[in-house]
């Protein structure tokens, strides 16, 4: 497998256990929601398998299709939405990696005429990343809604979806996990703020050019800690829980 | 037992389970609540014996009272709402399996002056299937209330009640479950979504009617899929808690 | 011990349990709060010694005083808040028991300009039998501020004390600690509700009329059902977690 | 170690189940926040180190630097906002530990424009002692961001920082560590007393003259009793789930 570092096998086993730490964060809707993985001899992607919520998914839990939706390897059933996947993979040269999922204060987000804010620091990491999509309020089902939603999304690192949830994508798997992670809590925190009635804001622009304001991403090792951190945790909670895949 | 494919044992042990998970759902109100079955033989229906929480119930704890509330079988008190289930069941040739509930948020829906407006999915799936009655805020003692709470209801296949909670309806056990925690989500979903006062909303009619729109009701595999998951995630709560019945 | 069904190790041990449930039931706030129970023997009451939080409360945590406050029995420090109980205890005869807490929806309540309209059944429950007092928002520590509670408390079984917590009394162990579950739930369930900012309402006075309404408490099974079911949640969680005491 | 009545090893401990219980108590924030102590012999400062979450901390893992940020023993990376730490030891002779966290709640409410009013005990105790910094919603990671901050904190014990979080401090571990928890509590109930839309408030400045009004600090046998309390719960806590350092 020349050119890529790690073994699919090992790869599969990462993307499993980053659908196991959304799972952990909020992101479990049911057996809704996916993540993809470009698959790295150039044959599609690898997307979790329908029918299993997050935290049941297992290195094995993946189907290989290619780009027109074929599958090509695997067991188990096509998610309806692999276009968002698809779509997004075509369109984005540098993205091997993309997450769907419905957690329960983005979809609400989703839901209201707002954008976000920066009221924390999380919110303030996405703010100028996430996207608006509301083409749809429905499943993105064919290849035409995926090229949408891949239009809406441009070059950010996630779009918000109303009344549905998100997608985000990244250069590696611990990117687009984080980003979702964060687009969750910043929403959770945004609606917070919102109730409270209080006048409230995130920095504005000028405090975003004092070298980083509240943003975190201008330390690049803080991203390798938080996922560091979140792969502990997941280990943390296996054990203690007699869990293992 | 001709005719029915699953013997009374079986089908009660499954009932069980549903109050079980639906006490891991969010649907524990003391020992209030519960779900009947209608009878396969023709009797009457199997209804959750009083003073047990939905998380305590198990294969041997319903009776079968026939449609005028008689007890015919089992051991244990009635609950004094019994008229809900009667009434829908009489009503409802459709319906084998009706659900009970005092949810927290969906109680505190049912004492406002608001109907869903479907801001995520589990709201607009259940969004034109409610119904909303307001006829009294007390509890459904009688046949004459029951049978006015199963007008409401009509052909819906849920029913919130103002100041109480909510009654579902289905022809399997799935079905009604499922109802019960969609509509519980949805009513937690949109008490967020008013608080922020942001305006928000859902799909339109024209959304609605665009193959799906939020909906996922048309995909008919996923509520095979939900039922089988939340059975499984119960499976593993009683096993990780070392709970057997 | 003429006259008193059960011995007073018993019964401290079911005061202890209360403590335990009210700690499953969101009433912990650090080492704050207090159960008495009257002496049986008329030497005055039994009060939790200060020190613990109520998840910590075992059967020998308790300290006898006397009507003015010296410790007659038992090691341990005496809450400074003893006059509340000791001026109830004298007030109303019929009152066995008191519980004195800080639960945090009915004490954010407590701060509000606002009172009970009964939106679920525990609230409408608990409507007519809340007084609020608001003399001082600072601890109650001396007989002159317990008598004024007392007197603000009346015939009722509970009172709210503004940016303080709650007080509830009542006959029996099982009366006086339902009564503060049910108060924090209506409390957190009217906070929702309000943050909504949709209208909303509970039964007016003539719903209350039509026999029952949403009231539970004129079914004299029910309480008892509840008081079992809490003592079986609590059985439990001790069992599952290795607790003993 | 003349002067100093506990070892350093000791100290580092109790500082370690310090960063312990702040996990317990919503402090939180992925590797996050990091608790600080005054080196007994002058040396500078202990500071947790970097990478590690709240819940991962032990005795080991802190690192002693002087007052200008250089480090003189330990291993691990600094904490870029190292600071915070050293200007506030440096401004403040009676400091001898600081806390610098991102709870959710007193994040949201630093993005607020806000002061708590003291809707809750916790609030009460906190309201007089806040500061509230907006100098820049970033790191703080220069010396000169560390003296505004000690500025703007004053003589108090906690500071807000608008859309980041919060800084408090105090003689010693128990006081720093209560501040932080009482002040994400307090702005917690302020969050969701403000969502009602109710009128609400806190005592004003007369009730805080009557006799402590709803203080607890008057009570100086409090304070110990609360940090027991946690200490205890984090044993409890541990052992239940098989935890060890």
């Amino acid at each position: 497998m020349p050119g890529n570092p790690k073994p699919i096998d090992q790869q599969l086993n990462e993307l499993a256990r980053a659908h196991r730490i959304l799972a952990l964060n909020g992101h479990v809707n049911m057996t809704l929601g996916h993540m993809s993985w470009r698959d790295p001899e150039g044959r599609g992607f690898w997307l979790k398998r329908a029918g299993l919520g997050f935290e049941e998914v297992g290195k094995d839990d993946f189907i290989l299709l290619d780009f027109d939706g074929n599958k090509l390897h695997g067991s188990g059933e096509r998610h309806s939405e692999w276009p968002i996947h698809s779509e997004i993979l075509r369109a984005r040269k540098d993205v091997q990696v993309s997450v769907h999922s419905h957690p329960l204060h983005a979809t609400i987000f989703s839901g209201c005429e707002a954008t976000l804010q920066g009221v924390c620091h999380e919110a303030v990491m996405m703010a100028d990343k996430v996207a608006y999509y509301n083409i749809t309020k429905g499943l993105i089902r064919t290849v035409e809604q995926g090229r949408e939603l891949a239009g809406v999304l441009g070059e950010k690192s996630a779009v918000l979806m109303k009344n549905h949830g998100m997608t985000t994508c990244g250069a590696t798997i611990a990117d687009a996990t984080l980003s979702a992670i964060f687009l969750e809590k910043a929403c959770n925190a945004e609606i917070i703020a919102a109730a409270t009635g209080f006048s409230w804001s995130g920095p504005d622009a000028k405090d975003l050019l004092l070298g980083g304001a509240a943003r975190l991403d201008v330390n690049p090792r803080l991203s390798a800690d938080f996922w560091s951190y979140f792969c502990r945790r997941l280990d943390v909670y296996e054990k203690q829980n007699s869990i293992s895949f």
